[in-house]
């Protein structure tokens, strides 16, 4: 379900965008050995393997659990197997819905029936195809309901204020809202908190659509027939099987009833294209929306309630089914007990050229290339494990059941996990992450060529990043001066993640440094009928350059993280980060305050948690130059990295805590998805959620639990 | 022309939110008999008379020069003197424009007239009416061009640039540019620097159409057909006659040629509706905008140039005619030599309802109400003067040629300037002005009940710039404490004038501080034929409240500085002004500065400049604090407050310097319309320019002519 989402950062070290003289935990000895590795693996990527992988993979819509699914699960592990891997299928039995044919009509003031299909293009077979499911949502209840229509804009918490405040009344009334800013899921549950009856989630073009780009297929933005699919699980209050929160879900283990489950809705839910949603919007009247909330079409936006009433009649047939990961390793000649794992999802709502098979036929050239490799007998250090996820459509399912399911063992193995969803859909590199991965997915990207423009992924990445976020980088340096702090270069940083992909358990849950990293687009095609071959082959990637970039980027790091005879994580970036925070937290509390009665204002003291900050940047910082020191003198004080690298490897477990209120399957300290955007990271998240929600209790309670997790971090560098 | 611009300014003084308990510049004693005053003038406003004057100013289009202009020009004068004024009419000869019919048609890829003239709606005479003149510009250039079109944008300075860059040649082309941010007139000026052949300047709906509130009749925004008609004279390098550029236009005296006038385009330019401009825009190919030239049409836009080809006829009728001032007196009884003059033009591009009759009725029942109060003999101890200007439109024509041709006596006489355009064109109150007038204004605003909700004018005013400012104040204020200095509270202040309407000559070239006040809207109907008195009546201000409101400011405002005691100007405003302008201006030299080559970085010290910004406060502070121990103690040291007030008077006239670089017409150091906005300003103008245009070399000379006007200000203040 990748969209993908960036947070600029700008951090205290030196510059990472020149290409570095070496390779990062390697000794110079060994730098060139690796090159030549990387330079073989280059050597023999094939856009014609990408793109015959591409066409069989999504010759058939091939949602989770179908027929389809499991053909491309046994194509992508034959594939693995043939290419020197150790793949097998693992069925998962999950609980899931298949939509029913819907029913969705206008009945006032017009009897108008609603599309719930796209009419697609004749010459594009896949976006013509009938075998599609239609508008549904993943995870969406039953039910039918005719009732006014009220607009929500993206239906947010602050929407859903906003009506109140108006004195718009949703209760009993179908809430239309548009897609974008927040996870499609928070839509219906802030509807269903605020009393609708059914929800109607359309894609308007100010998002997506024709104001951002040449419609499909002259461009990518979104035509006026494409229904946004994907699931309404209330995703930031945790991912995974909603029938077995927390633990991995099995045949014979522990399940809720569905009466139990919670965290999907309970009222109806249903996509919609613009070209239809807008015949609800022309008969809404009532306020006047607020400037922020008029979209695209040519209308002025109204709040109704109606006169617009619409009948939906949505049916859901629920089950638990199977779903199967593929999941292979190449065990490593030296620790074969610190895994390196990459992973992508397979599963997708319709054919998902883009989201998710460019990530997977990245993933499988990866692993060809990788395995070419060991045909003479070579053998990375470390074990690398790649994933074929299914069942991410649906709420990350495959990932985070088996990362429930293998919870101790990953912690005590699992090295860092690389995440590929949506490989190619567009031309804009972007990467968040763990910022211990920062400087290795900055050496790496800097290897690359960029398929576009510039001289390396890395290069254009940073240019934007500086174009974007000049001003921002000045007005903070302006600060800094201020406060008496020395001013500090531009350095392009990995946004935090938040969540929306298969990184989430992996770094959410189990504390594993995570990256998740893609290029990105407009995202027109998003989830409907026409992410599909002729997009990608045509539109997006044609000579498929963008994903040998890709597969450039992930074999090496997947490389380097294993074969790196210290692993090349590092925690002084983590500490620059939280430091970086921090002051944001700060300043954005005191905006806050601004509007607040003293009483109610958010006071805090922050120095111990900067202290521990700096505490983790500082004891990052020595074990780098403790790192730099041993890999030029070629000797380690006790004789080998081991010790190291288990300090290394074990770092991140530190972020975990007791859970956060109110959704304790979250337990990472430092990194989350905002509660109520789904998608976006909300770094230190008692904090962010804090400031956020204008609450003073949970501002002054949330300081001890980020800074003793950044402390339990500092001290565990120091153990050696 | 006004379309209402307001910069919000946050300063140090204390909180002028609160009414005060006395009046500023009145000694106790004196209150009760100017409340009074002001209660009688409030008791006698009649809506019903706003409404008759209304009715029979915006009967028939009246552009300035023509007949009906000055039939209303006769209205005018007679009704002020009916209200026992003594006033005249002033014929000034001016050069301006009529157009002929126009000829406008896409010629490829389909031939498509392009219709000129509103659709108006029949139930609506004065939109329906076929006595307006067509789609023209005054002082547009005559022309005929066929040529391939190119969209840029809002057509500034940064567009025609980004246009450069992607390549794209608008030589011999016709530019496509839509409404809004600068003044329309630097539109053409752009793009016939860039070598265009011709310019259709479009009204978006994005800017102020359906996208901004329902259009006309249901609400306020643009319809499909509405023309925005106006003057394309380079305003930002000076108003007035382009014929007789910084001198009075008399019969017999100096005169340019046609051949040698400046400030006026050569190439031909015509406004267009959105409706029509669409077909050019679906038929606009080459390189998508960027983002932020999308409009809010249901397209994606493309630069061009072409395939659509479009072919202009433009014609004008250019002359030297009359235009008519009506200038009406009511002779103060103590100190006749200061004038308290207040003005509004009255003529309109069609009926101009809002634009400008609004204020002519609001300035005929100021007139009634003052006129009223001197039927028993009482006379202000100021002389009032109230203007009824005439060829606003075209470039300011009569206000400007009047300061030309009576500058000698104003600046020896002038004691402020109170200009309303369009007094109601919405419910949200705006003030821009010299800040010298802040305090006076606030007391003025804070009396007044505001129409809509909310205790007062000023309350709803305030508490608008304080809901809009919040964040920017506190981030202001943390940056204070990072400074060093102390916390301000939030004060809310006029925005600094720009141009745009009759204010310009008084406060940019000789010195006189002037304002401009009105309720603001949409502007969907803004210089178009719906601007009627149908859409006054039925849709902006039925009841007429928001007039009587206007009606109860303007005369407060003329009455309280006509009889003050003390003139109530305080230059410790314009003091903290410059000082928080100044630290504004060196925040952005910095964000620009990290843009550029350490050799071009805008280097300056500022350190003198604001030491006399602080000297201009204190000195301001100590000469008030005089004033109101004198207006306490009853007694003024040297026997009364003629020398104080003379003091006050002369005081701005120090902002005039040697004149602007590149338009030496603008004589204000410390006020001045942007060069590439037209209507915005830009304060501090020599150094606002030069961030704007990072030019280092005018950074740096533009400290001392700043410095030394406010010193000279400062100075001026403590001859006493």
């Amino acid at each position: 379900m990748a969209l993908g989402l960036l947070r600029l950062g700008v951090a205290s070290r030196a510059s990472a965008q020149a290409p570095l003289p070496s390779l990062l935990g390697f000794r110079s000895a060994d730098v060139p050995a690796e090159r030549a590795r990387e330079a073989t693996l280059d050597a023999g990527i094939r856009p014609d393997s990408l793109r015959r992988h591409l066409r069989i993979l999504t010759e058939t819509p091939h949602v989770a659990g179908t027929p389809a699914d499991l053909a491309d699960a046994e194509y992508v592990r034959n594939r693995l197997i043939a290419y020197g891997w150790d793949a097998h299928l693992e069925a998962v039995p999950v609980y899931l819905n298949y939509p029913a044919e819907p029913v969705l009509e206008l009945t006032e003031p017009t009897a108008t029936p609603l599309a719930t299909r796209e009419r697609g293009l004749q010459w594009d077979k896949d976006a013509y195809d009938r075998d599609a499911f239609p508008a549904f949502h993943g995870y969406g209840a039953a039910g039918e309901v005719t009732a006014q229509v009220v607009y929500a804009n993206y239906g947010d918490v602050d929407d859903f204020k906003k009506l109140a405040e108006v004195g718009i009344d949703v209760r009993g009334r179908i809430v239309l809202a548009r897609y974008g800013r927040n996870f499609r899921g928070l839509k219906v549950r802030n509807a269903e908190r605020a009393g609708a009856a059914g929800v109607i989630i359309y894609s308007d073009p100010a998002d997506d659509g024709f104001a951002r780009d040449d419609v499909y297929p002259r461009g990518q933005g979104r035509p006026e027939d494409a229904i946004q699919r994907g699931s309404v699980q209330y995703l930031s209050e945790g991912p995974g099987d909603p029938t077995t929160p927390g633990w991995g879900s099995t045949d014979k283990g522990k399940r809720l009833k569905p009466s139990e489950v919670k965290g999907i809705p309970k009222i109806p839910s249903i996509p919609l294209s613009w070209g239809e949603a807008k015949k609800i919007l022309l008969a809404l009247d009532g306020p006047r929306v607020p400037d922020a909330w008029q979209g695209g079409l040519e209308l002025t936006y109204h709040m109704g309630p109606g006169p617009a009433k619409v009948h939906m009649k949505i049916g859901q047939n629920y089950s638990v089914r199977p779903i199967w990961n593929v999941i292979a390793t190449l065990k490593g000649r030296e620790a074969p007990d610190q895994w390196v794992i990459g992973g992508n999802h397979r599963d997708a709502w319709v054919h998902g050229a883009n989201d998710p098979n460019s990530g997977t036929i990245t993933m499988l050239e990866v692993a060809r290339g990788i395995g070419a490799l060991t045909r003479n007998g070579w053998r990375p250090r470390r074990t690398l494990v790649l994933c074929s996820w299914d069942g991410e459509e649906y709420g990350l399912l495959g990932s985070t059941e088996w990362c429930e399911t293998n919870a101790a063992e990953l912690k005590q193995k699992a090295v860092a996990y690389v995440n590929v969803d949506a490989a190619v859909g567009g031309h804009d590199f972007g990467v968040s992450g763990a910022h211990a991965l920062g400087d290795v997915i900055t050496e790496v990207i800097n290897d690359v060529k960029d398929p576009g423009k510039g001289p390396s992924v890395g290069q254009v990445w940073a240019d934007r990043l500086k174009n974007e976020g000049r001003a921002d980088w000045a007005r903070r340096n302006r600060e800094r001066r201020w406060r008496g702090e020395p001013e500090q270069i531009f350095v392009p940083m990995p946004g935090s993640l938040g969540s929306g992909s298969d990184y989430t358990a992996f770094e959410d849950r189990l504390g594993i440094a995570s990256c998740n990293l893609g290029f990105g687009g407009v995202g027109g095609v998003y989830h409907s009928q026409y992410d599909d071959f002729a997009f990608m082959d045509r539109v997006v990637d044609p000579g498929y350059a963008y994903h040998v970039a890709m597969v450039e980027i992930w074999s090496r790091l997947a490389l380097r993280l294993a074969e790196a005879e210290a692993i090349p994580l590092r925690y002084s970036e983590t500490g620059n980060f939280a430091l970086e925070e921090i002051q944001t937290l700060d300043d954005r509390a005191d905006d806050v305050n601004a509007a607040l009665a003293d009483s109610s204002k958010l006071k805090a003291d922050l120095t111990a948690l900067r202290a521990a900050a700096t505490h983790l940047r500082d004891a990052g910082r020595t074990l780098e130059s403790a790192v730099d020191r041993a890999l030029t003198r070629g000797v380690w004080p006790d004789g080998s990295a081991a010790s190291t690298n288990r300090l290394l490897i074990g770092a991140e477990r530190n972020f975990i805590g007791a859970g956060l209120p109110g959704r304790t399957w979250f337990l990472n300290e430092i990194y989350a998805p905002g509660l109520n955007t789904g998608y976006a990271a909300v770094p230190l998240p008692r904090l962010g959620q804090a400031v956020l929600e204008h609450d003073a209790h949970a501002w002054r309670d949330g300081v001890e639990p980020i800074r003793a997790a950044l402390e339990r971090t500092a001290t565990a560098l120091q153990a050696k």
